[in-house]
């Protein structure tokens, strides 16, 4: 069982349920090699922390006298750990060595057998240079590995591997055909090759098409992936479990890992890291002490650093910075940068699941920031959704300090009182109307202002689509007083006063709930209460009744019940609609949260952190609230919250 | 006393010693407040390592019983740190307060009186917003209250603070009458303002500007900088030393630090860190233990992030990668990332430190790496020192897996049977000439295979320039075997074959030493030496004796003896050359290494890392050797090796 409990997009922080308890996702989970260990489990738990281990069912198996004891005590006693334990079923092991003997079905049961939490089938590795039929043949044969599997798995949770080398729609196939059976967990296999070889857009593509067929409710591991390099991309994208035998491998080749690289210790001049492991000796006694004890320093050290990492992943998640964190990541190799270039090409598939806004600002970290998914919504519905003022001119301004309608408020009220204009701002956006400089992202951004030329090229191409798109009789960028004097020649019929609280709440509705949803305003008596403080919008009173309230934090509306009863005549279903058995829908009615499990169908443009509309297998209302998931999260979670009820008749 | 250990360009880890021992910079001087100690000097000593303190003798001489102690048994035991101590004066004070009033000479006396290490005069503090003339009267002030305290500082090192605001030309004339002082180090004053409006464009300005001004043997101090974030690019531009208050002022407030930022308490879910302070605590506990334990572990916390980023620091100078570092760690803050930007302005005086080549790898990071010195570099010597073979026409070779010589075997043996041609190819770093593959940085790069668009257009721009300026007869881009065919009909003559290495021994020379030092092989029976295993030029014997050695790690020269006998024949005074006093010549003649302090002149297109001639004052040749420093370097620093020597008569 798995449950969402936080989320950046695709990045996730979950719970994840298990015998032995429950586990926060993103997780490592280290690699126990129960012949050789480098670090005792018990040392793990007790001075690491370390929440969950794997170990590997086919080695004890393959030893009479580890055999023995986890068949009589459980592989919980053998490794003399009491949390979470998942085991490996010898896959790798055939892939390192291909003489790897063992039934597919004999391995399962007997990972159930010595209590594993979570055990794996024994799918088929399919290696990066695979033809098009192997790779498919591996993928019917995991497949038909994985139907026997459930079968006889008991009650253990089983983990069932995508396959299908480097052909992404042979790898979703298989997401598919494996998120149709009973897994617990889907692990994403044949990566270390790609991960050795610093092949990190090949696993980008890897990772996004097994996303694409998996369902999400199931945690995602990234098999084999033990080096912190990769983990902030990974869980971008959707990957919530990491094991690493790295930690002990790179001890004993005296390599120490950091979450930018890896160094040999020979090469080292200094540790550079305060982490217990190396904080209780310096880099010349390191260099002399006893091999044995060096890596196990070293090993500790390794771990501390991937632990560490993941821990400062949560973070970003919960704070909304997980796109900063791995552009900043991917400067540690230019391979991992050419990876981050390459998401582009996924924009349509990571927008799906991006926040509708964030508390955080969006940093500028480089020419990448342009494709984060944030910028292409905005300029999709800046051209599919806004509508433009009526007026006889549109006057441009050049970038400025935010938010833009204060620092060129003295001009939009010279200019108005003269010509009738509408205004708008060239920004790292895109083309930003005055009245949306408060709505999520243009002033919660900060933005070098010396921007790449690549940024600045697209900005340009932007303004002319913008241009070209809404056809203004007049447009004009502003360049001081002899502008205006020039407006005046060309334009007759005198000024407008601009109403910038009306556009902007019009502005707004159109943006967040789609083309049309500003009607609801007309021929209302409309009552917009401001901040006496920062003159910021707060509430929007229609014809005497609450129905919006606007956050200060992202320029978006919350909806009252009233907004939500209004925007149900404004937009056809299935608009911003989220539709609920009637009995769960009278429980929101009541004022309560809408469980996951509970909801029937979605509007697939919903986002998470949009505001919804829930409605009863009628279509009628029963309450307004913030999503939590998308639709396709929605249907398929069967634990947690979809909507967050705000407002509700009871 | 002062001296370069390693270097990476401006940035170096340097020996400073003290009366109270030796300390190796870069340096963080945690702020001790002696009327306030969050953490105890001892625990500084004994748990964090910390080298040194900094205190404030303003502070203690206010202070009636800490005035006494410090009189009476030094500043050393009033604060019980057996270190080195940095004394500052009050000038801070004065900035925040306005009102102290001390005489400037008094408070040095003071300072040498109780013992101080590092004494600082009560400099005038120039803030951000002052004019020219207000920026003019406190330099004014500055140094003539600078020439009265070298007077009266006894055997005391004393800090000279850089004052000027923020005009370029009024800071360097600041540094230059400074450094006319007997001074030992100079902080660069008035940036803590800059600091908390993270204003590091104009950090970076005025560091600049004090460097070019400042003796060069001399360590800097970014005074007030305590923030890791700064730390990276303030050593790239050759601070040396820093302190911090900011670990226990943010603990005060909450606040954690971190080498990308700092986070409030109240906004982590984790602490994400395993430094020793919050190793033993977990955030829930330190949420809710009371405040001032929980100061001093937030302090501790702080403290252990910025020594470790120091010693961070000092590896990337040891290993060659501080631009690789400031790269990633820009990252963290566009405002960072706007002054990284800002560094190419200064590239011409950048490049006067950076180093002939590094062991590490070029890593790219982003379109700013195309702005590092060392690409600058190439193609200003690709220019103005390399000389193409006279051949019909010039086949131009796609970007491709290095080194390009070996990618491309086969088309240049099919091409050069049929007709006499040059081959280049189109890099990141510009136009290469095939025999140039192995030159440092062109082989030791790491370049994603998708560039940004404004790294592309500058490399079309380079190469227009080339084609322009070389003017071969016919220029192709190769395009397989129709662009053979092609040149087949145009170019008469046929074939010529290309000798390879007689080619890479002509361009390297050039390229390293200047053009014309490839015509030492001329009318000489040349015989190239290269390894069986990789078929690299190993050494190269000039009618029988060996003169040059290629380095396998950046494909440049090592000189013999006999290669700068030579070299002093084609390259006329000053090149390469730096003179001695004869004495010392004679020392190096047997072999022993050239201290800086013995440098009457030096050719000042050396770089670190340049192999040079050595010679006396009559010119003659004495020995050869690799140059650690550049002219102005040499000429300043009274301690260290100038020219390592590598082979002499003796």
């Amino acid at each position: 069982m798995f449950e969402l409990k936080e989320r950046d997009g695709l990045a996730r922080v979950c719970e994840l349920t298990t015998k032995h308890g429950k586990v926060t996702t993103p997780v490592l989970l280290p690699v126990v090699n129960p012949n050789y260990l480098t670090i005792s489990p018990k040392e793990m738990r007790d001075r690491l922390n370390v929440q969950m281990l794997i170990t590997n069912s086919y080695i004890i198996r393959g030893n009479d006298a580890l055999r023995e004891k986890a068949e009589s005590s459980g592989v919980h006693s053998l490794l003399g750990f009491d949390g979470p334990v998942m085991t490996d079923s010898g896959t790798f092991q055939n892939h390192v060595y291909g003489d790897v003997s063992v039934d597919p079905d004999e391995i399962v049961r007997f990972q159930s057998a010595i209590g594993s939490d979570i055990g794996t089938i024994l799918d088929i590795f399919s290696e990066p240079d695979f033809s098009r039929e192997q790779a498919d043949a591996a993928v019917d044969e995991t497949v038909r590995r994985g139907k026997g599997a459930v079968e006889c798995k008991g009650d253990m949770l089983l983990a069932g591997p995508v396959q299908g080398g480097l052909f992404p729609d042979i790898r979703e196939r298989c997401a598919r055909d494996l998120s149709a059976l009973d897994f617990a967990v889907h692990p994403i296999g044949g990566v270390v090759p790609l991960l050795e070889n610093y092949r990190f857009s090949e696993i980008v593509e890897v990772i996004i098409a097994s996303k694409k067929g998996l369902n999400p409710s199931r945690p995602v591991h990234l098999f084999g992936a033990g080096h912190p390099m990769i983990f902030p991309m990974a869980v971008l994208l959707g990957c919530d479990m990491f094991d690493s035998a790295s930690y002990a491998k790179y001890a004993r080749d005296e390599r120490l890992i950091y979450s930018t690289g890896t160094r040999f210790l020979r090469d080292l001049h200094d540790l550079a890291c305060h982490c217990p492991a190396c904080t209780k000796t310096s880099i010349e006694d390191l260099k002399q002490m006893p091999r044995e004890k060096r890596t196990k320093i070293l090993a500790e050290h390794n771990l501390h650093v991937c632990l560490r990492e993941i821990n400062r992943i949560k973070n970003a998640i919960h704070e909304g910075s997980i796109w900063e964190l791995v552009e900043m990541r991917a400067r540690a190799h230019p391979s991992l940068l050419e990876a981050l270039k390459s998401l582009k090409k996924h924009k349509e598939f990571l927008e799906r699941f991006e926040p509708a806004s964030r508390h955080g600002a969006f940093f500028y970290c480089g020419p990448e920031s342009y494709d984060r998914p944030t910028v292409m919504r905005y300029q999709e519905r800046y051209f599919n959704r806004y509508r433009k003022p009526a007026t006889k001119v549109l006057v441009g301004f050049p970038e400025g300090t935010k938010p833009y309608s204060r620092i060129y408020s003295k001009e939009i009220a010279e200019i108005s009182e003269k010509v009738d204009a509408s205004y708008v701002v060239t920004s790292f956006f895109g083309p930003v109307p005055i009245e949306l400089d408060e709505y999520y992202p243009i002033a919660q951004s900060v933005i070098p202002k010396e921007l790449d030329s690549e940024a600045s090229d697209r900005i340009v191409k932007t303004m002319e689509r913008h241009a070209h798109q809404h056809g203004y009789p007049l447009a004009v960028m502003w360049e001081g007083k002899q502008t205006l004097e020039f407006l005046e020649e060309m334009i007759s019929g005198g000024g407008r006063k601009v109403d910038l609280d009306m556009l902007r709440c019009r502005a707004v509705l159109d943006m967040q709930f789609g083309r049309g949803a500003g009607d609801i305003l007309d021929g209302k008596n409309v009552e917009i209460v401001t901040s006496e403080r920062t003159g910021k919008i707060r509430n929007v009173i229609l014809d005497g009744v609450h129905a919006l309230s606007m956050r200060a934090h992202d320029g978006r509306f919350s909806l009252k019940l009233e907004g939500g009863r209004l925007l149900m005549k404004a937009l056809s279903p299935p608009k911003m609609r989220v539709m609920t058995d009637d009995e769960p829908a009278e429980f929101a009615a009541k004022g309560n949260n809408v469980f996951a499990k509970f909801v029937l169908e979605c509007d697939p443009e919903i986002r998470p952190g949009d505001d919804v509309l829930v409605i009863n297998t009628k279509g009628e209302l029963a309450a307004v609230g913030r999503a939590l998931m998308n639709r396709e999260e929605m249907l398929a979670f069967k634990r947690g919250i979809a909507v967050k009820v705000k407002d509700s008749p009871d």
